[in-house]
């Protein structure tokens, strides 16, 4: 089956027009027309190899909202026409004990990506998975997720990462009413953080390095808004947080962040996928803390989120662009330069 | 009233004898004739002021063990004989969350150290408290804890803090049968770690990176060693451990230990009072896990750790000194060169 994309070629070209073969849907398969998928940072680390390992040609894109265009005879849960979503998973191995619980992001044999995975179903020519700057994609049914009718479809997209990414940590880690939680760093993960945090009924202070983000955080959910630069508002926020988010992207100093939590509080890291800069045993030992780490979800949980998406009217703020505009988003999505996530229209890719 | 000690007078000083002033027993107090006393090495860095702050004449000791002399009217749980123990802690404000908690460790209001604490109930002409290599002790009632007749008296001192420093987290951490362990450094915590994890019921892997320790870390409880050395093993042991108890004492790569657990599994720093030299988000993020501290323990749970230790017979392996010799002991503890604490008798203090 005929597909059509953006991809690049190697690490240093741009993304352009390509085609390539999707399989034939199997028993179990959902064929989806793509209507929007979301540009996440992931995407743009992927196709420029530099987290290594990328095959090219490379189709990125897992934040992927869509109408179902034809189902397998086996297929229960979904019938053309329905509105649906796929995330960062299209496969994993289904027998381990992560996913026996629904936690196919952390599955002992490792899961496959929507892109750049290794194609373990078969049936294209290339072996590897490609992603959802695409016109359609064949997905097994336990990797599609259903969207809610009244949300705005755009906005959506961006769920699928930047909104399980930070949902999952705030439900594992129980945050709720009485709770004062900081959400660090404010990007596409972080206005989401403080978008969920808020619904949740928690106290919701933004972090961030930059005062001039302070009424756009207030706009989102944010109750208070602290400064990290300034040391003597870190001080008096000591020992106050019950939980904190970290989204910054980057490795940094985490003692100051974790200086913040209270006796037994977590901070959870959803963006540093690297080496961070200086982590001291003092603040952990002091008052007992913890730092965890935070893998997008499962997908339970990940129709979960989008449910109570629904219910709460929640989605991304983002900016609609044509897929001819791609690398011009890319460039601006790494100089920080999006409130907060690009989404892609791709009724364009037609055009 | 009058107390013998041995101190230091500066940080580059030996230790030598010394007398000074306890206060008199208030109604709640508890004087106790000190009978043995561990040698911590935080007693060392606090006499050499290697972590600053110390206050010269220095008396060290936290790890007290001795009989009960007299006893203030109001006091209730204990009468003239009984054997006592006093750990790292001997005041804290008993009015914030974690006190009333019995987590007198985590004292939002700062705790008052067994020695070189700020003496904030006073009566003496030092400002501040000087710990137990001393012939008395006077203590508040609800910093006194009861020492079960049957251990081992020299060898249930060191119990006081590196007793219930790894208890206290195998505890919290809810450690028991089923659990793969790993204890992570052998010396006086590791050589706790040991004994109490194995006592709990778990399966117990001694990690280390001296092969010569394997023979000691079995005879301890240890079911098996890993050597953190061997890379291929650490290889195979990985994604494989529930619970990590790190006594590493300085800053090290965190990175190899915290990919040895399962998802959801926790790391737990006892040791490391100081810079972490290397830590990735990439091990916390793929799998969920989490790394905490801990800090000795409450009242409570200390009383908790001394009578599992008087159920099941544990003690610590120590070696027995007397104080004259106390100074060579620090440098054998520098040296790493101790099975696994040295403890003072105290008798030797009148010689």
């Amino acid at each position: 089956m005929k597909a059509y994309a953006y991809a690049n070629h190697s690490p240093e070209d741009a993304l352009v027009p390509f085609s390539f073969e999707r399989r034939e849907a199997r028993a179990q398969d959902v064929v989806i027309e793509i209507l929007f998928c979301g540009i996440c940072h992931s995407d743009i680390h992927s196709a420029r190899n530099e987290w290594g390992g990328t095959k090219y040609p490379f189709v990125p894109g897992h934040e992927i909202v869509g109408r179902v265009s034809a189902v397998g005879s086996s297929v229960t849960r979904f019938k053309a026409g329905d509105l649906v979503g796929v995330g960062c998973l299209v496969d994993s191995c289904r027998s381990c004990p992560s996913c026996d619980s629904g936690l196919e992001q952390y599955c002992d044999n490792g899961f496959t990506g929507t892109y750049g995975g290794q194609d373990k179903i078969g049936g294209t020519p290339h072996k590897y998975t490609m992603g959802g700057y695409s016109n359609t994609i064949t997905v097994d049914e336990r990797f599609v997720l259903s969207i809610p009718e009244n949300l705005d479809l755009a906005a959506t997209a961006p769920l699928l990462c930047a909104g399980i990414t930070t949902y999952s940590p705030l439900k594992h880690w129980k945050v709720g009413p009485g709770h004062k939680v900081g959400v660090i760093g404010l990007g596409g993960l972080g206005h989401m953080g403080v978008k969920f945090a808020n619904a949740m009924g928690a106290h919701v202070v933004m972090i961030t390095t930059s005062p001039e983000k302070a009424q756009d955080a207030q706009r989102l959910g944010a109750h208070d808004v602290l400064i990290s630069k300034d040391s003597d508002a870190m001080k008096a926020a000591g020992t106050s947080f019950d939980f904190l988010l970290n989204t910054i992207p980057v490795g940094h100093d985490t003692d100051p962040y974790m200086n913040l939590l209270k006796r037994d509080g977590t901070m959870v890291i959803v963006g540093a996928v690297e080496s961070l800069k200086h982590v001291s045993g003092i603040p952990f030992i002091f008052k007992r803390r913890n730092m965890a780490g935070s893998l997008i979800g499962g997908l339970p949980e990940t129709q979960e989120m989008l449910d109570f998406c629904g219910k709460h009217n929640i989605v991304c703020d983002i900016e609609r662009i044509n897929i001819q505009d791609v690398n011009t988003a890319y460039d601006r999505t790494v100089a920080g330069d999006v409130k907060y996530r690009f989404v892609i229209d791709m009724a364009s890719l037609k055009g």
